[in-house]
């Protein structure tokens, strides 16, 4: 096998193109990954970026891609923009020219051309995104982190075992999945809640470890959680808000207490550095499109250079790991 | 008006009855507020315990239950458990002989007190947990917080108006409500949620602040957060745990650095400790049951003393400001 084929759409996110041609300069120039990379966009932008970083590479292409999606653009009319970077990328796997794709941009966009270019695996009816967070257990993944705000309990059930291979390329062994609700007994939440219960406790078995409450998310010993893509959303965000509120606490309190304040920053730099980095989800290269006949990969919108660089990394990974292929016989097809 | 009267479940919480005591006495103490206080629970260790603090005073009354509701039973069985502290605490605001009741009890069996001992509103078909969470804004309400796992739109409507009023008797001049979607956008969400958001625009007008999202809960510009009861749950457990997990990892990273975080953290000693109090849910005094016809207070299950105390005064503001009154104004109940 050669190099493993990846197409990053280099316009992208809400930093692009700049950090987007870094991340892929960055990764090539580690030299550790056997990889191809195909640059999907507007031909003429990305070779003089090139030029102005004096790099060029045997294993760097270009595609050119004339068009580019808007953040802001409601996600179904990127399936009418065939000219943009990311519906591109998305046809060269689907064409089998790559195996995967990195994308930083809209991610409804992302996800409708994974569902509709890409395409669902056989047996798959809903596709999820899946996010690893960084928690206790080094990182926890939340599925459905918004694409289907309305699940039925088979959905859950499909989510939980796509999650667990999910989480078993990434380095967990065996991976606990469990289901969001609003308490751990068994009897909590709604019908459909108790429904999606029965079938992971069938499917998972002892990998299945049952209800767990939002909590649990960052804090509780589970691998994989399981929801729906509005709570997932939800949760995903209010952690993401937490976090920033207690930055901005804990920066005007230092800066609140005069010279010891200064002082005691100076000291602790290294450790609120680690911090920050042990919070970074641009650690953990971003999301999954699970369920959809390649790896789709999609990085957070403000993607920086070390977050692009990281999400090509993951979909090397998924593609080595034959995710897809694991997917596929999970569901009975081909 | 005589002093307003204040029922205290004793025996509800996990670090009952000690702390439940000694928030009553603090009170009691500081003689800022007009109220009497009745101590429910058992009345021999009630009464040992005032023994064993020295401390009397003509405001406080206790009221014999000789059972006590357990933190893990089952909601529903506190129904027919009417020589409960927690049964007989709604049972002394039904029957008007206090104005309001404080429990740190089992959060289910508190919500089935008050719909069913106190009662709701006229014109309120669900009534909701609404607790007010440290924020960038001081403080942000978020409810349903547990009461209703499933809701139909008009609830969510009710929940805005409830929100609002709650907000007011906070403290809040002109509160601005948001429905929690997972998206800003007016098209966003499910059809009920989009229902919602219309009945919300109509109801509150220029009150209500359209969609928002996880993130705006602790870091957005609004002070109400509408929701049903599953999301609103795990949001508010989500940002828990979080705030678990960030405190842990920077008490670590202290810990790595050695002398220098040793005297860091000396220095910064102070900051650190108005982090957490920014953070400690205690000092909001706890959620408040809405759309019931009596002032119910529902402390944190593993409230401390300052967390009774501060519930104390929250229900007594609750009684103050009228706010059974308003809400049943506004449904045009009585």
């Amino acid at each position: 096998m050669s190099g493993v084929k990846i197409a990053l759409d280099v316009f992208g996110g809400d930093l692009a193109p700049d950090v987007n041609i870094d991340g892929a300069i960055s990764i090539l120039k580690e030299e550790r990954l056997d990889l191809e990379l195909y640059l999907v966009g507007k031909e003429e932008v990305i070779k003089k970026l090139l030029r102005d970083r004096g790099f060029t590479h045997e294993k760097l292409h270009v595609i050119d891609a004339p068009e580019i999606f808007g953040m802001a653009e409601k996600p179904s009319a990127i399936l009418r923009k065939k000219d943009t970077s990311l519906y591109r990328s998305a046809q060269l796997v689907k064409e089998g020219k790559v195996d995967a794709m990195v994308s930083a941009g809209n991610t409804g966009a992302v996800l409708a051309v994974a569902l509709f270019v890409v395409g669902r695996i056989k047996g798959v009816e809903r596709g999820a995104i899946a996010t690893p967070i960084p928690s206790k257990r080094g990182f926890t993944v939340l599925l459905d982190c918004g694409a289907n705000v309305e699940v039925r309990p088979e959905h859950l059930r499909d989510f939980g075992k796509m999650g667990f291979h999910y989480a078993k390329l990434l380095g967990k062994t065996s991976p606990k999945v469990g289901l969001l609700n609003v308490g751990e007994e068994e009897e909590k939440g709604t019908k459909d809640t108790k429904a999606a219960f029965e079938m992971l406790k069938e499917t998972l078995g002892d990998s299945f470890c049952g209800n767990v409450e939002g909590r649990d998310i960052l804090y509780g010993d589970v691998d994989v959680v399981v929801t729906d893509g509005f709570k997932g959303n939800v949760a995903m965000k209010a952690i993401e808000g937490a976090a920033k509120f207690i930055g901005d606490v804990l920066k005007s309190q230092i800066k609140a207490s005069g010279f010891a304040g200064i002082l005691g920053g100076l000291l602790l730099k290294g450790a609120f550095n680690r911090l920050k980095k042990t919070l970074d989800p641009s650690e953990y290269g971003g999301a999954f499109v699970l369920g959809v006949k390649g790896v789709v990969t999609k990085a957070h919108g403000n993607s920086n250079t070390l977050a692009i660089k990281n999400a090509i990394k993951v979909a090397h990974e998924g593609v080595k790991g034959k995710l897809v292929d694991k997917l596929q016989k999970e569901f009975g097809g081909n």
